[in-house]
Parts: structure tokens; sequence; C-alpha cells
């Protein structure tokens, strides 16, 4: 029985298997569900350890991480694959068809929380291990698996544990099934990720707030900065007007435009789907060009004066606003964070003060296409899915991507089995049965894949 | 001994009662307070009896109206004065020095929930006509006083009241003290007030709120939509972009703008006042003009997305504004909402849709300032403050002034003895006692007065 015969036999048993994982409600969010994320890391623990692995759980000021390494290999290159096994809370409850923590099947989607993000992803990498140890006797790679339980609610203690075991976690490649298909059908590799660079502004006018009909006219009024300041920001093309904001950004290569004009993307669709009367952004770029290789400058969140039910004629002493831009390779976002704040000090509006601070910030990220690895992730998804991979950038950001080329210098691969409407975060979340054991297929394939490259040419 | 004399001699009883009525909390906002109200003006109904009126109260829908009137004159003219004896709910109540319905008297004021708004004014008509009668035996015109008990919560009932009591409330005059001086020692007649017309603006983009990184750059924010919407009704000037805006303003005339820049009014003192690094609002027109004869645009309030601690990268499905207008003479309520709606309508980005509803309205009010009522007014508070009035104006609206209009025809003598720093509505509110003995001087002499004019020439 060769390899994909053994996935094949064994699919049934494999989904029961994910479902007892999927029942543990491993909430990493709500304090209430500490034990079950405890007892989530010890089920792994002991499936690991089924399977031949060496396995620990390590304590972190929040929830373990479960390490589990093979090493038989000294002559073949070294695998991490990582993943999380904590999951987002399920609230609204009473929008779920089947109960959060009872996996169903319905049609050809297990729903569950956790199906799609990360536990229905992490699990076909176990799989994918367990088949080849018991066709092959031996996995064909040194493999590093390493499980985290605090990816929901920032991975704040992931790369202090990187850091410490930096040593024993040295690899050559870095393995993360925790982002999407290009769509149903159309597996992809994401080779790009956009950074990210948040800033809070605390605008003030006068010491109180003050009646509009005694001040207006007078007063100043931070709200008002506040439109003015914010709508200074971009242009009727959806141009972003600071100054320097697009200096370092790296032009769209003419394969990428090519490639992903030819993407099957219907942007009426999309729209429909939005159910707007009209996109936005800026001109002179498709959807994917906007959503995946161009900065943006949003703004999140804005509050000031009364904007609850009825009418409070006032002129409030200060207003909130939330600013984040979206920035691709090869913005910085140290540079990014000067050019904001000196816009906002010059642009202010006359009466009224302004405190801007920059809050967190991550790195775009964008990986060669052409690296071993990523041939290698190539072959085996188009061995898994029957079909050649795309490859696809991201419009979001993933902070634990830059902790591992940051810590460790490892370059992601990021192999996504399941769908953009897979409803991670949201209720009912599912994952496609079938883009499960494809994804399977992929991952044993890519082991395989990995064993006949050089560890040497790993990372250059 | 003379009216005036009588007025001094007493001064100390007149506190003594002031206070009996300030210790009755009618808070008209809170149910919890209603027998309080109720109290009160039960309280009011015996006084007014006590001192010779015919009284009735009268419930309303909300809070009853007390009916005070002596009609001995058939000859001479009947003056109806207004006043309300609720007070503004007392939080945050840790900010008093001693206790909001406690009168305490520091220094050169008497501290209490409503000192100046209203009950300290109103009740200067009542020590007026107590001294008419007390010294002449008689009042030198017909006299009817109105009390009312939801001032501070909107007046829902007076229109109908005033209606429904027509007949009853004919009068030549209509005086109200329920605003301030100019400044200390500088009293005013306020002869002029802006109308005020409120919106209401709800923008939508998506059908959901949105990732910023999955949709940044693409799906259209309402809040972007919203900054560029309300940036752009406002020039860098301060003036005012929709069309149509000033058409109906009617301009100063030359006395005006001398005898308001003769005022003594300091306007970097202002700004220090209010903290503020700069004054906002039009260019080309003094503070005093800005405030009291040209129209703005402020924004009210603010919301969407996000704004609280932290920062959740969210695309908002949806932002609220709140925008409201203070109009000047000849401006109309009803052709400027015509005019905002409008304007969005051809200004509101693509992508988003928005519903704007104008919420409530009250016309701009400016009375001839030669009439024999104002001049009878400016003769009483200079005998009464022995300094001549200042003819002024208000920036803000004061609903039951276009009720008076509307309903009776009447034209208010607005006649304030407070100040603006008396802390209406806030912690600490106060009436100077030489502003209550002053003010009771000057409604004694305004009765005096209005006796004097003939009866056929007040109204025309």
């Amino acid at each position: 029985m060769d390899i994909y015969e053994y996935l094949t036999a064994h699919e049934d048993r494999f989904v029961q298997e994910l479902k007892e994982l999927l029942r543990l409600p491993s909430v990493s969010a709500q304090s209430e569900h500490a034990a079950d994320v405890a007892h989530c890391a010890e089920w792994l623990k002991a499936h690991l350890t089924g399977l031949g692995f060496a396995v620990d759980i390590h304590p972190t000021a929040g929830h373990p991480v479960v390490l589990a390494s093979r090493r038989n290999r000294p002559d073949k290159p070294t695998v991490l694959v990582y993943g999380h096994y904590d999951v987002q809370p399920v609230d609204p409850l009473e929008l779920w068809e089947s109960g959060p923590f009872e996996p169903t099947i319905r049609g050809e989607h297990l729903y569950a929380r956790g199906a799609t993000d990360d536990k229905g992803q992490l699990f076909t990498h176990l799989k994918a291990a367990e088949a080849w140890l018991a066709t092959a006797g031996e996995l064909p790679v040194n493999l590093i698996i390493l499980l985290e339980g605090e990816e929901e609610v920032g991975s704040d203690n992931l790369g202090p544990f990187l850091s410490e075991h930096a040593e024993e976690l040295k690899a050559d490649y870095c393995v993360i099934s925790d982002t999407s298909q290009f769509a149903p059908g159309v597996p992809g590799i994401t080779y790009g990720l956009r950074g990210i660079l948040c800033f809070e502004l605390h605008l003030r006018g006068a010491r109180s707030d003050l009646h509009s009909g005694g001040y207006g006219g007078v007063a100043p009024n931070p709200l008002h900065a506040a439109v003015e300041l914010l709508a200074g920001m971009r242009d009727a093309r959806g141009v972003v007007t600071i100054p320097g904001f697009y200096d370092d950004v790296r032009p769209l290569e003419a394969w990428e435009r090519r490639q992903w004009a030819a993407l099957p993307f219907d942007p009426l669709a999309y729209r429909e789907e939005l159910d707007v009367p009209a996109l936005a952004g800026e001109e002179g770029y498709t959807v994917l060009e906007r959503l995946w290789a161009r900065p943006t400058l949003e703004i999140n969140g804005l509050a000031g004066g009364y904007a609850g039910e009825g009418f409070k004629t006032v002129l409030p002493a200060e207003a909130v606003a939330k600013v984040s831009m979206r920035l691709v390779p090869d913005q910085d976002p140290r540079l990014l964070a000067e050019m904001f704040i000196n816009y906002v000090e010059r642009h202010l509006p006359r009466g009224v003060r302004c405190r801007v601070s920059s809050k967190h910030a991550g790195k775009p990220i964008l990986v060669p296409v052409d690296s071993p690895g990523m041939q290698a992730a190539r072959r085996a998804i188009a061995r898994g899915f029957g079909t050649e991979p795309v490859l696809m950038r991201e419009g979001g950001s993933i902070p634990i991507v830059n902790t591992f080329r940051e810590v460790l210098g490892l370059d992601c691969l990021l192999l996504g089995w399941g769908q953009q409407s897979d409803r991670a975060h949201a209720p009912n979340e599912r994952l496609a049965l079938k883009d499960f054991h494809a994804g399977t297929r992929s991952a044993a394939a890519l082991l395989g894949a990995l064993a006949e490259v050089a560890p040497q040419a790993a990372n250059d």
C-alpha cells in the first residue's frame, strides 16, 4: 500500500479523530476555558506520542506550547510545521446551526469552531506524518511540530518561546497551514502579506464640552478638525496624499499582473457579495492588485460628541480617531510612522491640539517564489489537489510569519487548505471534507518533496 | 415708602424665600423627582395666592403649569411673564461644593441648582409684584404669570397649553428672564436668537464589518465617506460651502457692528478661558458677530468602527454623524434642510449609501429694538441696575420664544439678570445676590414702564 492509498483508506477515521479534537472548547480568549485549552494540549501530546513523536508541553506566561519532534534523518532537511490549537470565541451562539463544539457534517462540510482555523488544517500534518510512518516506516525528513495555544489572542508568548528554544527549533523549512486557497478548486501558495501600522489620534478642543449655540462658530470643534485632517489624507482618486507614502512601494512585476489577471475572480460578484453600489480604492489597479500589492490608509474608528439616540447640540471637547495602514514591500513601518506624524503636525486645523501615537506595527512579507521550498510546495499541492496551485498574496498581516522571520530567520511556506468562505471567526465555521483530505495528501507529498532538496539549498 | 425703598428693606427676606424655593428638588428629567416637581408647583401656587393672585395649577401630559393672574387694570396693558420652575439634574454630584438643594451663600453668590436657571430669575417678578401691591395697593398693569415645569425637558406640552388657553393668555407684552446679562456690570436686552436645524446621517458600506487586511483598499469605508462628505461642507476659511447657505442671511446693520465692537469683550481672555491655541470660525467677522449673527454648521457627534482602548482593524459597516446648523435671520429651516439633503446626495463618495434625516428645527428670532416694549425695558433696567443695558443677541436658540411667537403672536422681551458664568446646567450653579436684587428692581420698574405705554401700541 503506498502512502496515498493509505490516506484514502483511512479518511473516515481521520475525520472521526478530527471531530474529537474539535469537541475540545479551547477558546484562548476566555479564562473560563483555560482548563479546556490545557486539556487540548494534553490531547495533542497523547496523539503525537501515539504517532511516534517525542512530545513536550511547555508552559508559558499564557497557554502552553506543544512541541513534538522526530529526528531520525540526519542526512535530510528539518521541517518545522507551525499550527495553533486555540480557537476564537463562539459568540453569537444563537447563529450556529449546530453546536460549535459538536462537530457536524452537513453536505460536503464539517462544521465546528476551529474546523478551518486552525485545528482542521494543522491536523493534516499529523495525519501526513502518520501515513509516512505507517507506509515507509520512517519520515522522509526530520520533523518538528510546534502547536501554539495563543494565536487568537495575539501570540504574545510565541516570540520569547522561539528565542528560548532557537537551537531546538533550528530548521530548513517552516510550513504554516493557516491561510486559504484562492477559491474552491483553486489551491494557492501565499507568497506575500501586507504589513500593518496603527495610529491613535486624540484631538482636543476647549477644556470642556460646549453648547453649540453659545459657542458654535467660534470655539474649535475637534470633530471638524478630525474630518478635515483625515479627509485630506486621501484624494478623490483614492490615492494617499501623505508625502513619501508610495516612495518605497515595489512595483508589481509583469508576471504578477498577468497571473493575477488570469485568476478566476469576478469583481461584480465580489461587489454584490459585499452589497455595495461600487467598490472603493485607488484608481489604476485591479481589485486583487489593490488588495494584495497596494498600501492603504483606512479609518478604523472615530468617536466624538454624542452619536446616540436623539440629539445633543454639543461641541465636544475631544475626538478620537483610529487609523491603520496596510503596508507592502518595501515600505518600512518606522519611516511611515514618521511620515504620518509629520503630516498630522503640518495639517492640523488651527485651534485644536492633537496627540498622535503609533501602535503596533508589522512589516510586509514577500518571499521568493522560485526557492527550492516553494518548488517543492508547488509539486506537493499539485499532487494533493490534482491541480497546480496559483501564486497569491494576502491583504492581511500574519504577525507570526514576521516572528519566524525575525527570531529564527525562516521564511514560511504559507499553504492553506481551507477557503475564504469557511467562516473563520464567525458562526458556522466549517471545512470542506475534500479540502481536508486534499490538504492531508499535500502535506504528505510535501514531506517527500522537501526531502529531495539538499538542506544547504533551503534558505538562502 | 416708595417701591425701591420697599425692595431694599426686604432684600434679606426675599433671599430667605428664594432659598425655600431652591430647596425643592424639582428635577423634571428624573421620574423619581415627579412628586418634588408637583410639590414645587404647589409651593408657587401658595406663594402667589398669598401675594394676591388668582392661581391655578394645570395638569399636562407631563409636569403641571402654574398660571397666576391679577387683572384689575382694564385701562392698562396686560403683561405675560414666563418662567420655569423645573431644574436640571445635578450630576456629577461630587463636584458640588455645597449640596445642590441646600442653598448656600458664599461670598457674593447664592449657590444652588436653579439659582440662575430659572428659579432665581423668575422669583424677581413675584417680588416686584409684591412690592407694587405693598406700596401702591395695586399693580400698574394686568399681570399674568405662567410658570412651566418642563423647560429642561423640551417644553413638549407648552405649545398645546398655550393653544388651549390662548384667550386667557392674551397679552400685550411677554417677558422672559431666562437669559444672561452681557457681563457682570453690563446688563443687556437680548433682541436676537439663532435658529437651529439638526440632521442625522447614517452611512452604510458593506453588509457587515470587514477585516481591514482582507478588504482594505477595495471595500468602501463609511467612515472615510463621512469624513470626506463632512470636511467638504466647510472650506479652509470656515465658510460653509453648501450652495445657497448664505443667500438669505440678513447683513449686520452698521449700528450693530459699531455697538458690538464697543462691548467690553476681550477675545484673548475668551480664548484663554476656553484653553485653545486659536479660535475657529468664519473669517472676516469678529467673535461676537460670528456668535450672534452668522450661521454655522457643526458636527455634534460622529461614531463608527472601534474607538475604544486597544485597536480593532475593522472596516465598519456603518457610521453615524450628527450635524447641526445655527441659523440667523432670515434663513428658513425648511429651505436649509433641502439644501443640506441635496448637498449630501450630490457629494456622497461612491460605494456607500446614506440615509439623512432632518431632526428638530427652530427659526431664528430678531425683534425690533425700538418698539415701545423695548424702550420700556431699557428704562427699567437702567433704573434697576443703575446703568443702561446693551443690546445683544445670543448664539443659542430658545424654543419657547418661537412658541410664544407662533401660538400667541407675541414677541418676547428677553431680560436676563444672571451671568453667562453662573454655571447653569453645571455643578455649583449660582446667582450673584446683587444681580438678584437689581433684577427685582428692574422687574418692578418694568411693570411701571409698560403701564405708561398705550396697549394698542404694544404689538404692531
